[in-house]
């Protein structure tokens, strides 16, 4: 079969996912929580399924959850979105991400991507005959080398990729990292597309600096999210996106003959808890002690850790332990040691081996402390 | 904004929809049921969900659905699929189109597509940077011309494009075409991707020719159906296709980046519904009641009804009525006789005015008769 994606094999959350299943490992691997979302999530969702609303959203969302939507950004970043016209509901942040690249990025452009990058990146610009211009993030900060972007940028490059709180480092832009974005890609017509999944799940009281934020790149930019991220129901494929009206109208065009709409009882569901902003307002905090217990209760193992300063990872070096690749080290720490991780070569294109792999602290305490457990045995 | 899509607007279901809504019109545009599932079914997702399935599912579906599908078509078509390799749950039957044709697709192909042809088809051919060959079906009986087909097959055609039973015009294919399609297809790679979300809806003792039901087809098809026009629940965003394998490792490639995986207690749920097959079977016969009612009680009005061999449409003229164009014509069934449809011309990439509306009876019997007596005074 000619393939689109010769490189591609079948995503590392697979098939990590099936080895830990077959080995009954303990599972730190995908950034899926193993505690249950608010019951009251669940009544919502129930009741909005008995008042009969089953059949097909709007293609843009719920005109409720488009306005809990842009109530909340307008109070936590102070830009106000239109309701009808910049902000869609979509069937999760990768159907956000994948519907703004297709509709924004045409062949032979160049988009701007970091590596470590999350799976779907670079083969969602490769789809469109476009070209991932990569630049690498290096360890322990993986702080966006910018001085490289600026020398990068070309008169091809269409967007940049970031990705806020970042999945694997746990690196957070700073006021520093958005005043150079800003500088770099005023007075071109670069297109920011911001992953921002993890906005709620920033630690040590740092700024979660949404584009939302910062009006110059709000001007350009598409904000992506989840609310699977946010309430614990990564099952439940419900995000959005913002973005000004011409963008919108472009991404649009792909979501409505894509996906057409989200789910409706979800939305419905969502839309009611938006209104009790203590569920993702206490976020940040409720992550920051796993991510305590996680690293207190790995001190001991002879890994080495990397500062996680948001998101839902923590990564964890062994170059000092063994040759092995970091594809071999996380085989044989399911198969010989039950714990499951994912190695971070798999956040790299070519797969280069990086000897760090990465461990999801979304679990309840009690998981986190047997990994953990199991981890300093080794 | 320069646009991949320049020639793209809102679907027609939305604008529909929104001019329905704000003139109270009864609705017999889209074609999603008015009515309720079935309770269980709801009973079944809300029991996943406190069960506390609401993290994401496997990336190719929940294995007991993936196992209630194979062993359905194998009843139903008999042909054997590999549960493990040759079926994908999707986030809708629209994901799963948009999946295939991502994948499969390549720029400079050729894709025979019908007219009229669902608004996505189109579409999303073109975002590959392939041609649709775009071939028309003739009123009333709307069935393929095969000595068109053959005429335009070349070197270029990677793709067919089919949809049986048809929207809009309720065709359904007959063994003859599936011949037809057999030898013309014959010792070609030419892939057959085939929307049969309305399987389970046809008319009149006549048999669904899924491309499952032919095992020559079947080697080189793509099938593609809904959850959500077969159980009543267009808004849970839950389909799946079947591929040989080799096209099926595409397909997932571009699904794994695009959705991931659809909404996991809807699946739970759907896979226990699945094994109370009297849900679908007696869908034909359930839809078939409705067709009649609605043609039945327009047999008064002036319209001239185009028979309906399948699916949740029936089509009618007006042409000897009035030289508005369908667009002016719904506009002012909405807007002055409260009642919506879609003019037939939105099924057309040009949007050649047909003089043809699409009337859909997924509705209850009173908003059916009310829907109909409206028309009967225009
Ligand atoms: C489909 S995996 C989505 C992101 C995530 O949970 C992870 O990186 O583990
Ligand atoms: C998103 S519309 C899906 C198909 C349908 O219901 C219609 O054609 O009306």
């Amino acid at each position: 079969q000619r393939s689109k994606l010769p490189h591609v094999g079948t995503t590392i959350f697979t098939v990590i996912g099936q080895l830990a299943a077959k080995h009954q490992a303990i599972n730190l691997s995908q950034g899926a929580p193993n505690f249950p979302c608010s019951a009251d999530l669940i009544r919502y969702a129930h009741e909005a399924m008995q008042a009969g609303h089953n059949q097909y959203a709007p293609m843009s969302g719920l005109p409720a959850l488009r306005q809990a939507i842009v109530d909340k950004v307008e109070t936590l970043y102070g830009q106000r979105y239109d309701v009808d016209s910049e902000v869609t509901v979509m069937a999760s942040a990768s159907e956000a991400l994948f519907s703004a690249v297709t509709a924004l990025v045409h062949e032979g452009d160049e988009v701007i991507v970091f590596e470590p990058a999350f799976d779907s990146y670079i083969p969602m610009i490769e789809l469109q005959g476009a070209t991932p211009v990569v630049i690498k993030l290096s360890a322990p900060e993986f702080a966006i080398p910018w001085d490289e972007v600026a020398a990068r940028i070309s008169p091809r490059t269409r967007m940049i990729l970031l990705n806020t709180p970042h999945n694997p480092t746990g690196n957070v832009l700073t006021a520093a990292d958005v005043a150079r974005l800003e500088a770099i890609t005023d007075g071109t017509d670069i297109v920011v597309l911001s992953d921002e999944v993890y906005e709620h799940v920033v630690f040590d009281g740092e700024l979660h600096h949404s584009m939302s934020r910062h009006p110059k790149l709000a001007a350009r930019s598409v904000v992506v999210t989840s609310f699977g991220k946010t309430f614990h129901v990564t099952g439940w494929r419900v995000g959005y996106c913002l973005a000004p009206q011409a963008l919108m109208d472009e991404i649009r065009k792909v979501h409505q003959f894509a996906m057409f709409a989200a789910d409706t009882p979800m939305q419905y569901a969502l839309a009611r808890l938006m209104a009790e902003p203590e569920h993702y307002l206490g976020l940040s905090a409720f992550y920051q002690h796993k991510r305590d217990v996680l690293s207190q209760a790995l001190a001991e193992s002879p890994l080495q850790l990397i500062p996680s300063r948001g998101s839902f990872f923590l990564l964890a070096s062994f170059a000092h332990l063994s040759d092995e690749s970091d594809s071999d080290f996380v085989q044989r720490l399911i198969t010989q040691h039950g714990v499951a991780t994912i190695p971070v070569s798999a956040f790299y294109r070519d797969g280069t081996d990086q000897r760090v792999i990465r461990l999801s602290f979304a679990k309840d305490e009690a998981t986190l402390r047997a990994g953990a457990e199991r981890l300093c045995r080794i």
